[in-house]
């Protein structure tokens, strides 16, 4: 089944993994992060501008395209990629966690979710199948299995019951497949509990799927409960199939996920922290509204080789923000991104000279404490 | 004075004119269109898509960038082209239209303008000789004196005496003036009287100022009136001298004012209507909010050779529109502009080749009635 994930080099220090994911749109090197496009867009940055900053794949949201415009309009439209004009890999989520964070959620049972349109509070019910569907009408390179998504925190009962049924939604997510140029990756629940992430693991590996997703973390268990969890759940994945931790996270977060042998990556807080004028450089985040930064005439990071870098101010982007520019947006977003597929290429060259360890040291050693 | 402009051709049929506005930050081809960039920022587009796009100098907002950031820290950055990233000129307003349109005015006498900002309602005071300065101080390429805008409509009385203080303040902004290397515009006012518009045009020439502005029109009078107040005014504007119609307009009003004679426009209209959904055609404006665009794959102007044109469907960017997307901003400004950039470039072209005729028979037998 993992045919498509070629491993090339481990580190010897730590999990740390340099790959190569084959997708029928090309090829994506690991570990990879996906900036992403919710609403058939990301936010405040041209596919152009994307991929001049190195974003190899996007993730696209299920949830939000079946409610508007609707997956059967983008699909006549000739699929996702044709839509947005993006020509590189997309993954989308199955809209289970847009499910249960954004809808109005009405009942869930063996067969699927019943919910309301936060647009609109129109009744829908998703269902493994459906979630498939529309993934695939969407043309969807990388597919995701349709799960439960499980608060934080909850019982290990109501884990362990919940856990099981994503197992039993996952095989027929696996059984509804059509689209056989797509990969299907399956979702490792299971909470906070070791065992079930383990169960839940297990059961995947033995549906089998082209890669694993780690699901239900950054839910507000905090770092060191997060990285516990990679911990007990990564070793229990395929050493030769691809490992996407969802959601996540902070560019710490990111490094120490790769440390374990973490391979894939999607998180909104480049977008939404750039929008709020919230910027990431190598000493940490700024946040460019300050007052310190009025006629602050260097670079958000003087390291940084961005085109917003070569060209802005501290000054020019604290006056955009303040008066409420789209270009502050726009500038912002292409900086953030920049520095996340930028630190990703630097991982990837890290791990692939043998210098993770020399690479994460020297990331830490430049943070200044917030 | 005039040495800046060169007229290169005349046609025949027309008041048409043909010609180049020498800077010091190089040539501008006449006619020409202005993007308003208010706030050090043209809204929604980055320097570089202006450049594609064939803007050869944009407008900059002297009040705005008064009140925020401030001309004082613009001049300490290196002035507005290298603060803002745009290395073509830039033309500032006088201040004076928004000083009466947005400002809370508090009153006004021979020496200026006292006003609160309509950002936080602080009392400033605005002279010609202030304006001046501040415009020096952004390190304008095109200066525009500082004068009062009349309203519409103003009893005979009124606008003749505030006629002839912007003529006495028009001096004051020449003997003001240090900057030899940047042009100096003055602006013929006198409202909707045709002598009053004479008597200023004639003042403005007894001064004598690089180019000559017609302010005070658009300001509901109705396009014919408008039209009319061009005919009465420009014939009294030196030949060799660039005119510039301040404010205006729609593309048929473009098509007008060039063929009675005028050389230089501004105009929020194709920025602001793409931040509404609004776009230009060569058949006129099309809404893109409306249903009927819900599914239409043709991009918004078949004839359209631009970026949005080439990449991006009505359905597409009805769908970013509707979600609220930054994206919907970026691509309607962006073809919104190009519209307005190309449709003076194919006037400049059609008046080289004695062809304007023609163009504005066709302009017109394109458009539909909306």
């Amino acid at each position: 089944m993992s045919a498509c994930f070629d491993l090339l080099h481990s580190d010897n220090l730590s999990s740390a993994r340099r790959g190569v994911l084959q997708t029928r749109r090309g090829p994506i090197e690991t570990p990879v992060f996906m900036p992403v496009g919710t609403q058939a867009t990301v936010k405040g940055i041209l596919p152009e501008a994307l991929k001049e900053i190195g974003a190899q794949i996007i993730l696209a949201n299920t949830y939000h395209l079946f409610l508007r415009p609707g997956h059967d309009l983008v699909e006549r439209a000739g699929g996702l990629h044709e839509y947005m004009n993006w020509d590189r890999p997309i993954l989308t989520d199955s809209g289970g966690f847009q499910v249960f964070s954004l809808g109005d959620l009405r009942s869930i049972d063996e067969e699927g979710v019943v919910f309301q349109s936060h647009l609109d509070g129109s009744s829908h019910k998703l269902t493994p199948e459906l979630s498939i569907a529309v993934q695939e009408a969407l043309g969807a390179d990388i597919i995701m299995a349709f799960d439960e998504c499980i608060p934080y925190p909850s019982t290990r009962e109501y884990t362990d019951e919940s856990t099981a049924l994503s197992g039993r939604w996952a095989k027929r997510c696996k059984q509804a497949r059509k689209d056989d140029d797509a990969l299907l990756f399956g979702i490792v629940q299971g909470g906070m509990f070791p065992d079930l992430r383990q169960r839940s693991a297990e059961e995947l590996i033995e549906i089998g799927f082209d890669g694993y997703a780690v699901g239900g973390l950054s839910v507000g268990e905090g770092a060191e409960l997060m990285y516990e969890m990679m911990e007990q759940t990564l070793p229990h994945l395929p050493v030769d199939a691809p490992r996407y931790i969802m959601g996540v996270g902070t560019p710490e977060n990111l490094v120490e996920a790769v440390s374990r042998g973490a391979d894939m990556f999607d998180c909104v807080m480049p977008t939404r922290n750039a929008r709020n004028g919230v910027l990431f450089t190598g000493f940490g985040k700024i946040s460019i509204k300050q007052a310190r930064y009025r006629e602050d005439r260097e670079p958000i990071d003087p390291d940084c080789s961005c085109y917003v870098c070569r060209h802005y101010s501290r000054s020019y982007l604290r006056h955009l923000y303040q008066s409420n520019e789209i270009l502050a947006s726009v500038l912002n977003t292409h900086h953030n991104l920049h520095y996340y597929l930028d630190l990703m290429a630097r991982m990837r060259e890290a791990i692939a000279t043998d210098r993770f360890d020399e690479f994460k040291t020297d990331f830490y050693a430049k943070r200044q404490p917030e």
